[in-house]
């Protein structure tokens, strides 16, 4: 199996991340914060070092601002809502994932208003666009780091100079970015930033992070155990804590740190570079064939290890249907959870192929995959 | 080390847990729901045969309504808020667990009422009372199945009944008993039960349910990707995906899937003879130590595996100290999240030292531990 959907969640993962799972269940499996005793002070202590590793990837001088969650999807629900309150205004892209544009659309019904801006047809964004979106009661832009669908880069570094300009929170959804490309939430002015864990920073699923500036008032919205303050009948205050109810993924964590280190030491530029050799290699070839079109930027210096094509008008879902069956190739067909994205980029009822390479990909991969997509077009 | 904080978390799993973790991470890695390819739909079909186990261990008919969660306080939440609205009067008790006051108390902001009812000292509860706080307006009575501080098992049967005669949602909070007791969910007329997949169900921790009535409508607290109507901006309606945005935690849920099958396969009547012979035998050994106080139903035919004591006056932090020091054994002491439950037994400030005995315990293990208190009574 030639493995190219790193988009939804990165696959293998390094060794260490499995080892260090295991490690956790079956040497001590205890509850991190609940009790006392060496186990939980083990698990405990893993949990913080997930903290400390996080930190260290993003430029986060406080570890306690890292917010462990299930997955991206609840660390955007929280930044989002917890921002957010009947009378705002919000402005979005529309090259959101439904993770993004279903939560705000959600919170039409308590009077928050927004307005997503329109991208342009490779995804790209008109920066003076957001400017004039800008309104008296905008408190928060949000956006993709990069395009799920074309992976088109988004200029993160200018609109966080303009939110800061106009004194709005700044949320970054960073789902297939983190791990890849150099994310320091101080010199980029982010207030929020939501990460699955199971993609660019290769740990298990069921793991996310959302980052949250200190002094940044985001309301929870789950109460429960945290271990902490358990005298009082209402959430604690107190970070991270509060956004933290119930016990937590521990091996799951236990495995994302050892990704993030794994990350620490390969370095993301070395990360980087071979993502984008094979993205480079890859649009090259595929932009030769005659039926294919590529969507997006088709530059790998303007968009991340994520392409879409479509091979004349053949459904997407047929096409990865026979790259599966007849050359083992797994990519993701259809709309990639990301509706608008693909009314902008035209291709809402065709949907796109999606392929997205991950470290673990080789030239070699890319090649054949080159030539499945030839052959396909010869045969159809 | 000698573990008696199953409680918190049960340790060690079944072998076949880890393996199943494993087997998913390094074998079929994929996002479960999000593509069409070999390993997607492995993945996917993993989550299904973990809602299949789940049901046929607690008599649901329909796979489609068991929700898989992070854990069960995202489950109570779900449940709770998602039932209740301005207006509205909900009744639980005084033994419940944060994950239970904590949102509740959190709801009196939109204006939802709340009757706690008070338990007696034992944490047993008089029913009459709970018929007297029924109003008007009164919509869910949600309640623990055993208490997680002294191990009182509730008459869970009986509001059953009593939700019936006056239609009103009943929803219960498994984490004590879910995995060791009988719980049919039709039997017990129970329309929202919340369970932690790492407790009684030998899972892995990261891993929740939320088994929801057919029929009853529960608003969902998170949107997004769902992998199905994508074309939507708006959350589906179907179940399970109208609550389950963004990837799961896939490897958990497998791990889950092998702990269920070990039970179904052991059968709980096996694995509650085995805890309830442990608990007896060390309620019957501590209850003859003069220094002791064993708070609870002292009946292990009256209480989870799970009992609560103290010695003297002694700070209960300071015995669990020592046993983990000085005797290698793990227990909780505090307030376990609980501060209602032990103002109701009256050890509020003290807190208690908790033994919580899981199925890989030994009559050793217990001997080992009522020796240590011997000793720690003798000392002090």
């Amino acid at each position: 199996m030639i493995y190219l959907d790193n988009a939804a969640t990165t696959f293998p993962k390094p060794e260490i991340v499995y080892e260090s799972v295991l490690d956790h269940m079956k040497g001590y499996g205890a509850n991190p914060g609940r009790s006392g005793h060496k186990l939980a002070i083990e698990a405990g202590r893993v949990i913080f070092k997930g903290r400390e590793a996080v930190s260290r990837l993003l430029g986060i001088d406080n570890p306690m601002q890292v917010v462990f969650t299930s997955n991206a999807t609840e660390a955007l629900n929280l930044g989002i809502k917890g921002t957010l309150i009947g009378g705002d205004h919000v402005i979005t892209t529309s090259m959101e994932h439904n993770s993004v544009i279903r939560p705000i659309k959600a919170l039409e019904r308590v009077g928050v208003e927004n307005t997503i801006v329109e991208c342009e047809a490779d995804g790209s964004i008109n920066i003076s666009k957001i400017e004039e979106a800008i309104k008296k009661n905008t408190k928060l832009i949000v956006m993709t780091h990069a395009s799920n669908v074309t992976g088109t880069l988004m200029p993160i570094e200018e609109v966080g100079l303009l939110a800061k300009k106009y004194n709005l929170v700044f949320m970054v959804d960073a789902a297939q970015t983190a791990g890849v490309y150099n994310i320091d939430v101080g010199k980029l002015n982010i207030d929020l930033l939501a990460i699955p864990g199971h993609k660019g920073l290769l740990g298990p699923q069921g793991t996310g992070i959302l980052y949250i500036r200190d002094g940044l008032e985001v309301m929870h919205f789950k109460e429960g155990g945290t271990g902490s303050k358990s005298q009082e009948l209402s959430q604690p205050e107190m970070m991270p804590d509060r956004y933290e109810s119930g016990t937590p993924n521990t091996p799951g964590i236990a495995g994302l740190t050892k990704g993030i280190e794994f990350i620490l030491k390969e370095g993301t530029a070395k990360i980087r570079g071979h993502e984008e050799a094979l993205t480079q290699y890859f649009i090259d070839e595929v932009k030769k064939i005659q039926k294919v079109k590529v969507l997006g930027p088709m530059d790998a210096k303007k968009q991340a290890a994520v392409i879409s094509i479509n091979i004349g008008d053949e459904d997407s879902s047929e096409i990865a249907y026979i790259l599966d069956k007849a050359y083992d190739i797994a990519v993701r067909p259809g709309l990639h959870c990301a509706p608008v994205a693909h009314k902008t980029i035209g291709t809402f009822e065709q949907g796109t192929v999606r392929f997205s390479i991950g470290y673990y990909n080789t030239k070699e991969d890319i090649e054949k995959a080159v030539s499945a997509i030839k052959d396909i077009c010869q045969q159809i």
